[in-house]
């Protein structure tokens, strides 16, 4: 192991119990040993994604052993690596890095992750931004490649002024193909409207049932990605013509995805979901750090995020709950350095 | 048009709103004449279906102006023909028919139907197993063709006691693929015991769930039939490993089919739908004969259907409310000869 001036000791976010952020506290924890082909990362800034909100309650893909340090995505230094040529390279360097299999993640001052999963940041790139540059860049830009692969002219997505639906958005257009969004407050419509969205759905008007019914039928949507779930799955998926498919990445409704039976059977309809981590693991190296790259160079542009928020560790749980209470308008960070 | 000695008019159940079996009456009717590549039979028996129940409702794949004659699958004799060689090689067989487009049904003395929808039976099988040698038998056969397409050692069907889940157990058994059969009352678990089912589970027995779940897991089911939707598309989908499937094939729970958002988002899970017409559409011709013949020769052992009743048309209500309340147990038939 190569490492320079490290501590013994970290502040890190653990949480006790998958009980919700009621269960975040901040404990001071030795500071991780990279194995082989693993780096340790210093952290500069993880942000709070939908998806922390799903592991913090439980209901993520899977759970960890609690005690557990949240977070999926940040950014940092590498500051020690294992054994194992990789790492060799990557020491010293900016990365983004990703937390996604048993080990502790990224709301700390320090995480150990696999080389596969730190993927170095070019010069344009600030380590706030690489922060945010995993979980939703590489998400729009799987959204994008899954519409080209089924020659979509035109999809539907649900929580469309969230801080991947805008993403979503303007890589979309830039790449040639439309959005009906769905949103729930007129507020978000705006924003939307802002940055160039055309077609523009708000889920809790009268007509909306009919209106998106037309939309998607006149403009032959066959493709929706969905992140709420519920009734709301039911509705898209019966909107849309025969052959059409909902893909779910989320379940902000916390109810199960409704289909109705006459869709399924009569009309050729599908629902399935859709998970970064599992569409990333059918990439080879190659393919993963073309994709990187493209993102990389997105990240200022198509693929920014904003921030609304910068919080130290010990305000972890004041921090989650402001993303909770507003999930739109800019992304909220844990910066570690805030100590 | 080639006919033998026809008169002008015949008795017919008429639907006239979809609104159920009290809108279902006999009327007098002109007989249909056969166009080019159509046949005329004379009906000799029809079944009534989980799919005639659904169309009656008005729940099905589709409506059909009323008033109109309901009936999706029959058998009987060709009686006339319109123009077209195939009609001329049918013309006297004894035919199984099934209706499907926007035409009138089966239940009557007389049906016209598409040469393509006329399937010739062989000596060996009566008119009146041929009035039900369609629709499950078939249906039966496409599950068996899905699952072996998919290479699964097992399966799991709901709805398992039914006619055609009947037919799943004898056909998957025969060709070495188990069953997990899913019923609703005991006396359904003994009748599939009889026919040599050896896994049942009744899904109000308490430990259900998680029964259900020690048994896909152990067999590693990856693809369930499902004929209820509602609920129980989502427990049988949790229920299963990684990557499985629900098909869904008909909605007997008159509830939207659920789906855990994190079965489908984090272990690759979905749930689609079984149509036989937009199955056989995708077979060519000489696809959909050999599929044919091979249903034929299995219309005495593994595709035989029981009767239970036998009904003339003017009775048509009492026989759908009899099927009704008890769809397990062996057909309803309506016989229009019994007049």
């Amino acid at each position: 192991m190569t490492t320079s001036q490290i501590p013994e000791e970290m502040n890190a976010v653990v949480l006790d119990s998958y009980s919700g952020v009621e269960a975040l506290r901040v404990e001071n924890r030795p500071i991780p040993k990279p194995g082989p082909n693993q780096v340790l990362v210093k952290v500069a800034a993880s942000p709070i994604n939908p998806s922390d909100l799903a592991f913090l309650e439980g209901s993520y893909g899977f759970k960890k052993k609690t005690p557990t340090v949240p977070g999926f995505e940040g950014s940092g230094t590498i500051v020690a690596v294992g054994s194992g040529m990789m790492g060799r390279y990557l020491m010293g360097k900016h990365v983004a890095c990703v937390s996604q299999g048993e080990g502790d993640g990224v709301w700390a001052e320090y995480v150990v992750t696999s080389t596969t999963l730190a993927f170095p940041l070019s010069s344009s790139v600030s380590l706030e931004e690489g922060a945010m540059s995993a979980v939703n860049p590489l998400t729009a830009m799987a959204f994008l490649d899954i519409a080209k692969a089924g020659k979509n002219k035109i999809i539907v997505q649900t929580a469309a002024a969230s801080a991947l639906g805008q993403m979503v958005n303007r890589i979309f257009q830039n790449n040639g193909i439309q959005i009906i969004n769905i949103v729930r407050r007129e507020a978000q419509a705006d924003l939307l409207k802002k940055i160039g969205a055309e077609i523009i759905l708000n889920s809790t008007d009268t007509n909306f049932s009919k209106e998106l019914k037309e939309t998607c039928r006149q403009h032959q949507a066959h493709l929706a990605f969905d992140a709420v779930a519920g009734p709301l799955t039911l509705q898209v998926l019966n909107a849309m013509p025969h052959h059409s498919k909902v893909t779910v990445y989320g379940g902000l409704s916390f109810k199960a995805a409704q289909a109705d039976p006459g869709d399924l059977i009569f009309q050729g309809k599908s629902v399935d979901g859709f998970w970064l981590t599992s569409w990333m693991g059918k990439k080879n190296l190659l393919q993963s750090l073309q994709l990187w790259q493209r993102a990389q160079k997105l990240l200022t542009t198509d693929l920014k995020s904003e921030v609304r928020e910068r919080y130290p560790l010990f305000e972890a749980q004041k921090a989650v709950k402001e993303y909770q209470n507003q999930m739109t308008g800019g992304k909220v960070l844990l910066v570690p350095e805030m100590e």
